[in-house]
């Protein structure tokens, strides 16, 4: 009898690869934002109190909670902050996915999606898209112990919800689930179910600073869901870890947050470039799907996917891409500036005439 | 049926009170130090690129958990990184005990342990402290499914292991068991259970930057064990959340790290004004222990705890009191300035004084 007897074995979520911060690359393969934050960022940053890291943060993220309130057009006791997105997903995977049925999320999702419901001891059942990518909404009229939809989503880039009715009618008629909307995505053209949660006690949209707020690097997620999801979900996050977000996540979250005129033009300029990389991918007979991220996802006629993503490599501009069923035809490939955008259409060009 | 019903219920941990930041208090009450960080990271934070924040974080936290590693003299794969020790505990409570066999601490203890348990449905099983509130060795003999000791132990600030063969005869005792010991307040005079590290393969050492290095709004934390052990640790923590430490956190703490001259002389004058705290508490009738924290652990002799606690509240001075068994006679009193603890001494005076 040995200790590792007792240990919880998981196979882990396994990010994007992260080159070091030396390295020059052309880097379109974690989603990040190709701008930095917002100017005001950098003036918090400048005026910042180090004295101040003494104390503790405030446990209810107080401060940040009541901004992201206001400006999302609800009160305090309906907004939970985490760190980054996945935070926010893994608490509300334990909180609410405590059934003997099972929670139940498309085959081709975000990733972390089943990684959590193994790492909980979770039930799952995974419903196949259908073969444009996009979800067969009946598959969500079954029993189940929870739903999971990222909208838009990913790694396909589509929007489910151009008519937000799509979601509502999963929501209305699952009151015995908690429906987790994951909008990571959603700031770059998506439709949000935001106006939801006033109306259904058993949704929860999740959202995140990592993509639109170009904060990736300071971990901040948030959720928005009824008073009493919220305070459930904030039960078990005191009963984890009391102080997960540091005093610079709320204090410079506060300073993306105020600058909307900064957000708005930096994310229409990534919309802009990845529609500019839609059309040019699909005059070189790409497959593209109509994304409505910061990512596109492409699919490739002379060239297998595989065979791109390790020449693109070689040269120094990262993608990625899975070899999993469904997906090892595509890549997905982030919005950077248009100049790395067009250095990445040349170099497929270069690539693909090698080919020929 | 309703969502409800599948929500995991807790009870939640209750961090001590964190009075607003424009709130004129002396805050005695959540161990932080009363000296900011050091210089070095006012620095690094004045010289910070807002532009890197764009960027996800390093998953492995490669840059500090290396120079922890080379400040305590072992390998970066015997080293984990976490968002304050709470996130460390946290997870190394849900990766090592899934025995059916209870896990066991004191009684009287850090009281994070049980709620930790709670929320992941751990067994445990308190046993109590002697009379004068130290382990029983005998009673960690037993068949068990994991070990918790914080050293020094809180709230009472004693030292179990002036003489470390205490720790390894438990460690050695249990190789069925992982054997996580708490080193939250080791800095300031306690004695290292780090040492086992190399000989031992079931524990786990974790320390905190929130006491010693006036980190507490910073969130940064981290455990060291085998190699073998880190791994579960770390595929654990990937399948929860891959990027827990902010840019901001890793920069920072290696500034800090950067600095052992500021460390040891902050620690060593808070050292000094506990003892001297100490001895004018005993001067006073108080019964107190030998901590070896930041904190002091002592029991009024004119006067009852509770009273003391809400008259020393109403004054603006804030320390900590637990209406529980064997706790409600103390306090717990978190080692300020020297100005701070004059001004304690003198309330306590004036509020005694008015009682006889």
């Amino acid at each position: 009898m040995s200790w590792e007897d007792n240990v919880r074995r998981v196979t882990p979520y396994v990010p994007g690869e992260q080159p070091g911060d030396s390295e020059r690359v052309i880097k379109l393969n974690t989603n990040e934002m190709p701008y930095p934050p917002s100017p005001k960022v950098d003036m918090a940053l400048k005026a910042y109190d180090a004295a101040a890291l003494r104390l503790y943060p405030a446990a209810d993220v107080a401060p940040l909670r009541d901004a992201l309130a206001a400006r999302y057009g609800f009160s305090a006791d309906e907004v939970f902050v985490g760190v980054g997105s996945d935070d926010v997903l893994s608490m509300a995977f334990l909180t609410f996915f405590n059934s003997d049925k099972p929670v139940i999320f498309p085959d081709i999702t975000y990733s972390f999606y089943d990684v959590w419901a193994d790492v909980y001891r979770i039930k799952y059942e995974i419903k196949p898209l259908d073969k444009d990518f996009r979800i067969v909404k009946s598959d969500y009229m079954c029993e189940n112990g929870g739903i999971v939809i990222a909208n838009p989503n990913a790694p396909t880039g589509i929007s489910q919800a151009e008519d937000i009715s799509f979601i509502e009618d999963i929501v209305s008629a699952n009151p015995q689930s908690v429906v987790i909307v994951d909008e990571a995505y959603v700031d770059f053209g998506g439709s949000t179910a935001l106006g939801l949660v006033k109306k259904y006690d058993n949704i929860l949209v999740v959202r995140t600073f990592s993509k639109s707020r170009a904060f990736a690097g300071m971990r901040i997620g948030f959720a928005i869901g009824c008073p009493k999801m919220i305070k459930y979900l904030n039960d078990v996050k005191y009963s984890v870890n009391s102080y997960t977000m540091n005093r610079p996540a709320i204090d410079l979250g506060l300073a993306s947050l105020s600058d909307d005129e900064y957000f708005e033009k930096t994310v229409n300029a990534v919309i802009r470039t990845r529609e500019w990389t839609k059309t040019e991918l699909r005059s070189r007979g790409f497959a593209v799907t109509d994304s409505k991220t910061n990512f596109v996802f492409a699919s490739p006629s002379s060239i297998s996917a595989k065979e791109l993503f390790e020449k693109l490599r070689e040269r120094g501009i990262y993608v990625r891409w899975w070899d999993k069923d469904r997906l090892r035809d595509w890549l997905r490939i982030s919005v950077g500036t248009d100049e790395e955008m067009k250095v990445l259409i040349e170099n497929i060009d270069t690539i693909t005439a090698s080919k020929g």
